[in-house]
């Protein structure tokens, strides 16, 4: 299968990171993988949920949406429908968990930050990507905290980044479009710190079951992209984990 | 009262037109007013709603929404509270309403134009803003519709524009920001065609009632303003109303 | 177009201001404009909305419903739905706007008024009776307040009203039913107090746009039928504004 | 236990069926016992449930809401709440099977017949008076199909009515008003038709366990208010049961 | 007819009462009247309902719900479709009533126990079934706060059970299965004490109404199936009522 | 750290089977991994989701819930919350899509088999046992199919498990209970066939990333769990895999 633009099979998309694009938010990041864009703020809130209060410990949440016109079928909004889908809940719940372990969350003191990711255009990939860009708008967010002496200590303990892999017609490829992806015999997400350590991997068959070398060649695949998106959000030159 | 920026009292903030935001989309335009940002996108739905059924008329309608972080206090998703609100519904339906006299609906035939106006950043005048970009967003769908022979004979019939004026500390003021708005005695927003006639008026006292005479200035302010907001959406040589 | 009951272009349906309707509240009152019945009443709440708490300041808030026989078409129940249409929020937030506006809210002290508007029988107008018989049903729950001593002094500060215009066939007329309303090419109603001061504006072209003549030559027929209005309110010897 | 107006125990309140109430109704019936007032209609639906599709047979449905002035204490609007309460859905439910009896659904012809109870003010036995005044509604609608010949012949076999009555300091009452309903050791509602058949009994315990005296007594009492209540209904020269 | 099984008239279904069955509950029963198999547990909840906070008394609550399969044709979850049915609200309605009448809410003090009442397979009676099991689910939890010493006395009043009765095809039949019920002219349930006091009595008109004899006649049933079922209930030896 | 009841690192828990266990349901299984309860059923719906009508391809879809009390803290009813919960439609997701594996949806012809797993009592593992019970009531439902007719040849082309493990305390261990999984720092899910080939991973470090190792270490250690589970699945003697 040859890929649109010529990409190789390990090669990622175009990777754009634009932080500060909404003013109102405390940080916020205009994240691009090729066609998929995506808005992701963090914005503070002092209140934590219930199962934390009084325990000095702080929280990080997401919350996921997609414009009805970011797909090229329209979508109908959620609010519409008077609910999130299951499939935008299983997303929203993969972003907080994985952002919640680049904060060491009592060092964050009994707040919360709460990361939005909007996509404005889809084309597969659109969680890691708002895992990608989330943690730029939460670096951006504990950056002005610390300007503004709101916190007193840089509570990001690791530097968060995220990719999706699959099987196509047989061959590995890393970071799917939304064509690829339609067709993919096996369907991976990888989160992972900046050293590479593992912090979720979702691995799916959509047709046949597959086998450990598969695991193992996605898992490559994955560890040379997030080294790549790694290094393009240290060049931000945001505050780093400790 | 001084504007920021130094504006005149009747005076435009800097207003950008960007028709093709989103590829997805049949027509699309990303709307500035100053810091007020709006997404609009125009899709096509083959199915009208029950009540025009089997008559060989056509509709145009409109959702709205707000990003959780367009404001500077975070407002909470309506897809997670499970409901749009009464604001929300509001603004949609005045979208919708003014934007349907744009067409002739039954040139358009038994089918539906969806306007989306998704507010990634607002400074007051977000419906306004949306009613202006929506009918840029409606005008290049049409076109496309078209260029793809979906439709014979243009069923624009009148081009629609739309700004907000009002009264803050005695003085009329056109197109206010969120400052402005949040200290206004009187709020009015105006929907007209790029002739001035009038398609809609909204004009409420917050404080204490007005007279006619102030009916009449901010009319003649909103006048002023449509009129350099048509000449910005021509400029984009979409196709015109017949 | 020879209106019903051979009323004159500029002359008001036969109205009804029956105080004291619903002897479970505080204030009432049975408004007829015609056909049009609508069920008024006003109860006291001792809390108020959390953005005024401690603030020392009181609100007016509506609630509007149509009992599913007003119509001539069977309504669905809003109850049976799940949530109150766009329609119904739109206008119990005019109402809540327009008598706010009656009210000094400070004098009023941290408490809320709640005013509920259900329609029993529809025929045109509902939006306006409920703001004309509101006011009655909040004058008379005052006047309760002020005996009962719940209240020292008299914040009434208005008294308001309201009625719908609209162009029909070419001819402007006050008051419109059902029928004149269906076929109206402009629809207009209007808030005033009983100096004519204007609250609220909202007009539409149902067709085309129009012109400022027809805005000038409605908001004068508006003035006539306000100045009605306000002669049948003020002849129930409820309290008055101060 | 005096009762108010010096009711003797096997007394009713003050009885008043006023149909023809609301005028977009096929059927109407303002009903009131006492200070508990109900609006019951009737309207014709040409659609019947899923389950009774194709089978040649009609259905009588019935829905019942209380205005929120209706109580002393204001009751949250259900359509704000975003549901009906298990409150509301049991009596509606209990309305619609107690009418179902009146009618030979065959004869009906497939279409549905629905019913709305709406509660303008409520001082005990809204249940009851609901099915009471429902009945008449529905025969009045019946009536009217009979005369615009969309029904051959009439399908209505019984008429109904209902009371409720209650043991109250050890007393057996007839026709419990809400300061007796509240201090009710039992609390029973008796649905019959005119010649004293029981439709429905539904009896409890608020308090200690009653013996099959208390029932036998109970039922005598339901026997006298109900040949009361459907003179009362025959009186009206609706149509009668076949 | 023929009963299943060669029952006799006034025969109930073989019964099965399993305390403890849910080892995660305060108090547990499995309870099984032929094919009706149902969940009852008991959980205890330190809060009480709003109206009776600073009151010193509790409150019993119960909450029904059928599982998916536990139905011949399968039923769609309430979780799913966002509400639970009329029917659910009004038997859940109905067991709490019963329960709260076989505890002295003063003497378990400001705390409330809920019962939740799962149907696992439905065959009729799963009401009657869900009070019978949800007294015994009671019982072992009071006999439980009793030992941790949460109470000091046992709040137990008096000793609840409840069948189904019936008349189908002219006979009066005790404990009816779904083959049965479906095609009973008279439908009754009755809840009573094991003094055979009536707790409650719901018996409704399927098909025509019914006479004071049947009545009578099904009350009698009811006593035989009671005393039977209390029986069963003692032999569990689980705390009795004071 | 000693498990409960000397279990070593590798040994599953107590493993139940029962299938038939719910007599309405073409398929059920009542499965128990120790102390985890879940009744899971299978029923045939002639209809299949939109996106597959005119297809010939069949589907299969799962619903997850769990009763209240199956957890130490009783849980609130999303029939009651008017929701399914994120995690809810997470697990039913997860079910559905492993069960599909199992079947050629071809062959199954346009309808649709849904899976309903009811958890009983919670102790950890609830997901894995709902698939693992799961394909046992799909391949009953199957079974039944092919007897009656319904299906001409068996669509089942692999037989499907699933085991969690994790990491607690630095030590790999194979099927976890509630208190092991409260202390994991890697908590992971997989689905597998008979096989070992792998359908499905999900591996998440609750607290620090982890290593390739640690994912070889759990993977050979759910190699070992699937093995026995198949093979406790085949003694059943219900259909195989083609």
């Amino acid at each position: 299968m040859k890929r649109s633009n010529g990409r190789k099979e390990d090669e990622l998309r175009q990777l754009f990171l634009g932080p500060g694009f909404v003013k109102n938010a405390l940080g916020s990041c205009f994240v691009k993988f090729g066609d998929t864009h995506v808005v992701c703020t963090a914005t503070l809130d002092e209140k934590v949920p219930p199962f934390l209060r009084n325990t000095g410990s702080g929280w990080i949440t997401a919350e996921y949406g997609m414009l009805p016109c970011s797909s090229s079928e329209r979508i109908e909004r959620e609010a519409v429908k008077g609910k999130q889908s299951g499939r935008t809940q299983e997303i929203q719940r993969l972003i907080g968990r994985a952002l919640r372990t680049a904060v060491d969350l009592r060092l964050l003191g009994e707040r919360q930050i709460k990361i939005d990711c909007d996509v404005i255009q889809a084309d597969g990939g659109t969680r890691t990507a708002s895992i990608t860009g989330g943690y730029v708008a939460l670096a951006q967010a504990v950056q002005q905290l610390l300007r503004r002496r709101r916190l007193d200590c840089n509570p990001i303990v690791r530097q968060i980044a995220a990719i999706s892999c699959g099987i196509v017609d047989g061959a590995a490829l890393l970071d799917l479009d939304y064509a690829e992806d339609s067709n993919a015999d096996v369907d991976a997400n990888f989160v992972m710190d900046s050293d590479l350590n593992i912090v979720e991997i979702q691995m799916t068959a959509e047709k046949n079951p597959f086998s450990k070398a598969s695991l193992d060649k996605l898992l490559a695949f994955a560890e040379k992209g997030i080294k790549e998106i790694a290094t393009a959000q240290q060049s931000l030159n945001l505050i780093g984990a400790k």
